[in-house]
C-alpha cells in the first residue's frame, strides 16, 4: 500500500506508469518498480535498496517453488558464514580475480582494526569447499548436494538498476560434489530439468546457453544460463549453472576414499538464482499499466473490487466476502479491497502491481448473482456466476499459459539468422537474438562485441548445430553456431 | 548425514553424546550441537559458523511457525540493506551507545577505502526507520507493521557459543508504528500473543518478564522478554519486544496527519526472534542421548527404521515404504533411513538429532501386521498394527504434550521466595528464579549481580504482584517483586 499512498497524495494523475514502453523502456521499468510497490531506492547506499512487501512476496512465491524444486532433487539447505578471510578467496587464482573489484572489505570492529581483511561474500565457493573438505570422507557421502539462501555483495561500479544490478541481493546457491565427472555432467542435466520447471511457472520461454570461454564463472570448466528476451529486444539472463571440475577440489582439498579405497578429488558444480529474477519477471510480462504477475508466482491471484454505492454498502460486500471465502477455500490467492478509495483508484492500483485477475463486484452484479472477471493480461471481461470457484481457476490457468505462449511466440520471432557482420548490425538494431557462425576465437568475440554492442551470448547447451555460415567476423571455416544479443 | 559419517569412521564407541548433562552441560550442549547435525564451528572466523543442513530445517520449521503468526496479526515481509552509513546509527545517541563496540564496518571496495565507514547492521531500526519516515504520510497508513528475516553481526567480544553466543546469526525483527500510545502499547500485546503460541509450538514454558532500566534495549522505554528455564537451572532468553514511545520517531522524523490534520510523531514498538532459539530448544529439551525436538518443529516428526535381515529384506522394506506412505498423506514428517548401517547406528544417529518418533520394524513385526513406536522423550514403546495412522498422531500429540508440561513443571518448581541475600545466595546455587522484593535503584540491582553472579531479570509484565519483602538488598521498601537468576 506504501507506495499507492504516496502517489495519490502526489496527485491521481501520477498515480499510474507516466511513459509507456516504447517511450522509454528503462524509465517505464522504474516507474514500475517503484509505484507497483516493487523496491524503494532512496536509501543512503547506493545499490543497496529496499525490497517493498509487494515485491518481497513475489520474492517469497518464487523461493517456495525453486526451493521445493532443489528438495526433490536431494538439495539440502544450510547457512554459511558470510564474512570470508581473504586467504580462502586468494586460493583459487581465477576465481578470485573475477571477484576481486567488487568485494567489500570489513577491516574494524568497534573502530579497532582487524588483523585480516574479511570479505562480505560475493559468493561463497571458498567457505563451502572448505567445508566440504572436512565433510566429504568417502563415496557414500556422494552425491552431496547443499543449497543457502543469502545476502550476497557485488560492488559494481557501473550504474546500479533495481534488481538487474544492485550492490546487495539475495539468492540461492547450490553446491554439489560428485564421485566422477559423468555423474556431475548428469547433475547439470538436474539443474535443466528444474530451472526449465521453474521457468514453466515463470512464464518465461528461454534459452539454455553454454557461455564462452572469455564469459563463463570465474574458476569454471564451464558455465550455462538461462537467456530470455525481454520486451525491448535485449536479453535477460536468468538462473546460471557452472561446471567446476576439480577446479576448486583440488585447492581446497576435497578428496574421497572410492569403492577401491583409493583416494580421489571429486567433481563440483553449482548454480545460482537471485531477486534479480524479480525485474525478469517485470521486464518481461508488464505493459504500459504496470506489472503482469503470471498466476503461479503472484502474491494475490485475484483481487475483488466491491463497487460501493451508498445504500447498497452492505450486501456488495456480504458478498464479496463469500465470493473471497469461497476462492480461498479453493486455494486460490485472494484479496479483497475494502480500502477507503475509489474504484478506480482501486482499478489502478493493482494493475500496477500485476494481479491477474480482478474481480469486479456491484450491487447489480449482486442482484444478478454475477460477478464480472477482468484478465490483467489482456484486459478481457467475463462475468460469471457467484460462487463458480471452478471458472475462476480455468481463468487463472488460460492467462499463465496465454502469457508463456506470449513469450514463447516473442523468442521464437526474435531469433534471425545472420551470415555477415552487415546482416548482424541490421540485426542487432531490430533487437532479439542474431544467430551466426563463429571461429572460436577471442579475437572475433571482441571485435562483434566492439562493433556491434552486443555480445556472443554461447552456443545451445546440450544440443549441436551445424554452422550454415563461416565465422561471421573473420570469414574462416566457423566452429560452431553463437547467439548473439545485446543484454542487461 | 554429516557428522554421523564423521562419527562412524571416529569409531562407533564416539558416535553418541560423549558426557552427560550433569558431570558438565556445556560439553554436552556443544557435543549435542556438532554431533546431532546442527551447528558446525570449524570456520575461519570465531563466531560465525555453519547452520548444518538438520540444524537449518529446524530453523525452517520454526520460521514458518513464526511467519505465519507474524502474518496473521498483519505484519508484511520486507528486506531492507545491510549495509548501513555510520551517521544513522549515531542519531539516536543511546541507541548507538549500546551497538557501537560490536559493530563491524566496512571500509574498502576492491582494496580503495570509502568515504564514509558502513556498519553491517547489528539491529535495523535506523535504516528502517529512514524508510518510515518517508512512507507514513497519514494516519490511514497506520498502524504501519513489517517485518525482514536477515543476518545480523554483533561482534561480541565474549567467548562464543553456537547459536547462544554467535557473531553472526539469523533473525526476524518486526517493526511497527502506531498513531497512538495506546495502539502501539496494544502491539505490544498482539506480540505476547503471538510469542505465547510460538512456545506452546516449542513446548516451553516462559515468563514475560519487563527489564529494568538498566536492561532495557538501547532507545527504548522499555524492554520485554521471553525468560525460560533450561536444565542447568539458568535462564535462556526468547524473543524479546521493545517499546520504543516517540524515541526514534522524533529523531528520523516519522510524523503523520492525524484525522484532524493535525502533525504528530508515531509511537512505535518492534520485537526480534532469532536462530538463538535453536540452542534454547536443546537446552530445554534434550537429554543425555542427543537432542530431544518438539514434533510441531521437528523436520523429522517419525523416523521408520528397517530392521534388515538377510533374506527378508524385501518385505520388510516393502512394508516400511507402505508405513512411510501412509503416513506422509496424512501430514506426518517422516523419513525411511534406508542406509547402509546397523539398526543400532541409525537408533543412536536418529536420537541425537531428535526425532520424536522412531518406528521400527522386523521381519517379526510384518508377519504379525505391527510396528513399534519409540518415543524419543521417555522410550516408551508401543505395538501399533501397520496402517494405524491416528495411533501416531496420537502419539505425537502425547509427546508434545508431554514436553511442555514437563517444562512447565521446571518452571513452576524452580521459582523460589527470597527475603534475604542469604536466601538469595543459597537459591541462585541452586539454579531457577529467585523471587525478591526490590527498592529500584541501580545500585541494589548492581550489588545483587556483584555479590550473587546473578541477575534481575525484571518484573513480570502485565501483572502487578505486591511486594512480600523489601528490597532484598538495602532493606528499603520494596517498589516492585523482581525475578533473579543467573543467564545464558
Amino acid at each position: 500500500m506504501i507506495m499507492s499512498d504516496k502517489a495519490e497524495k502526489d496527485g491521481r494523475e501520477n498515480l499510474g506508469v507516466t511513459v509507456t514502453r516504447k517511450q522509454d523502456f528503462s524509465a517505464w521499468y522504474l516507474d514500475v518498480v517503484r509505484k507497483g510497490g516493487f523496491k524503494d531506492q532512496r536509501t543512503p547506499v547506493k545499490g543497496f535498496d529496499v525490497i517493498l512487501p509487494w515485491g518481497y512476496s513475489v520474492w517469497e512465491k518464487i523461493v517456495g517453488i525453486y526451493d521445493s524444486l532443489l528438495k526433490k532433487n536431494g538439495v539440502q539447505n544450510c547457512y554459511f558464514p558470510m564474512l570470508i578471510p581473504h586467504s580462502f578467496i586468494e586460493k583459487e587464482k581465477e576465481h578470485f580475480s573475477g571477484f576481486e573489484a567488487e568485494t567489500a572489505d570489513v577491516t574494524e570492529v568497534g573502530g579497532e582494526k582487524l588483523s585480516e581483511k574479511l570479505a562480505i561474500r560475493p559468493t561463497s565457493e571458498t567457505i563451502i569447499y572448505h567445508m566440504f573438505s572436512m565433510w566429504i570422507r568417502s563415496y557414500r557421502d556422494l552425491p552431496f548436494r547443499i543449497n543457502q539462501w543469502c545476502n550476497i555483495v557485488r560492488w559494481d561500479t557501473k550504474i546500479t538498476k533495481p534488481f538487474i544490478r544492485d550492490r546487495e541481493f539475495l539468492w540461492s546457491e547450490v553446491h554439489t560434489a560428485h564421485a566422477t565427472r559423468e555423474d556431475a555432467m548428469k547433475q547439470m542435466d538436474d539443474y535443466i530439468g528444474i530451472c526449465d520447471r521453474f521457468h514453466e511457472e515463470l512464464a518465461i520461454a528461454a534459452l539454455v546457453l553454454k557461455r564462452t570461454e572469455h564469459d563463463k564463472f570465474p574458476g569454471a570448466e564451464f558455465s550455462i544460463a538461462y537467456d530470455t528476451l525481454v520486451q525491448d529486444g535485449r536479453v535477460f539472463q536468468g538462473p546460471g549453472g557452472h561446471f567446476l571440475g576439480q577446479n576448486f577440489s583440488k585447492p581446497f582439498g576435497i578428496t574421497f576414499m572410492d569403492e577401491d579405497r583409493k583416494k580421489e578429488h571429486v567433481y563440483q558444480t553449482c548454480l545460482g538464482m537471485t531477486t534479480r529474477q524479480i525485474g525478469g519477471i517485470i521486464m518481461q510480462h508488464g505493459d504500459d499499466r504496470g506489472a503482469v504477475l503470471p498466476p503461479a508466482v503472484a502474491p494475490v491471484q485475484a483481487v475483488i473490487i466491491p463497487i460501493i454505492f451508498k445504500g447498497k454498502e452492505k450486501e456488495v460486500l456480504e458478498s464479496a466476502k463469500k465470493v473471497k471465502s469461497g476462492l480461498e477455500k479453493a486455494g486460490v490467492g485472494v484479496a479483497l479491497d475494502e480500502r477507503d478509495y475509489s474504484a478506480g483508484f482501486k482499478y489502478n492500483d493493482w494493475e500496477l502491481k500485476g494481479v491477474p485477475l480482478r474481480i469486479e463486484i456491484g450491487p447489480k452484479d449482486v442482484a444478478a448473482g454475477e460477478v464480472v472477471l477482468v484478465k490483467r493480461n489482456d484486459g478481457k471481461k467475463t462475468k460469471i456466476k457467484i460462487g463458480n470457484v471452478t471458472k475462476v481457476r480455468e481463468v487463472l490457468d488460460d492467462i499463465q499459459k496465454e502469457m508463456h505462449e506470449g513469450s514463447k511466440k516473442r523468442l521464437r520471432e526474435n531469433i534471425r539468422d545472420v551470415k555477415s557482420m552487415t546482416e548482424l548490425k541490421a540485426s542487432v538494431k531490430k533487437g532479439g537474438f542474431s544467430r551466426a557462425g563463429w571461429c572460436g576465437s577471442k579475437e572475433c568475440e571482441d571485435w562483434v562485441k566492439d562493433q556491434t554492442g552486443a555480445s556472443i551470448r554461447g552456443t545451445l547447451y546440450g544440443k549441436t548445430e551445424k554452422p550454415f555460415a563461416p565465422c561471421v567476423y573473420c570469414g574462416k571455416p566457423a566452429k560452431s553456431v553463437v547467439y548473439i544479443a545485446k543484454a542487461y
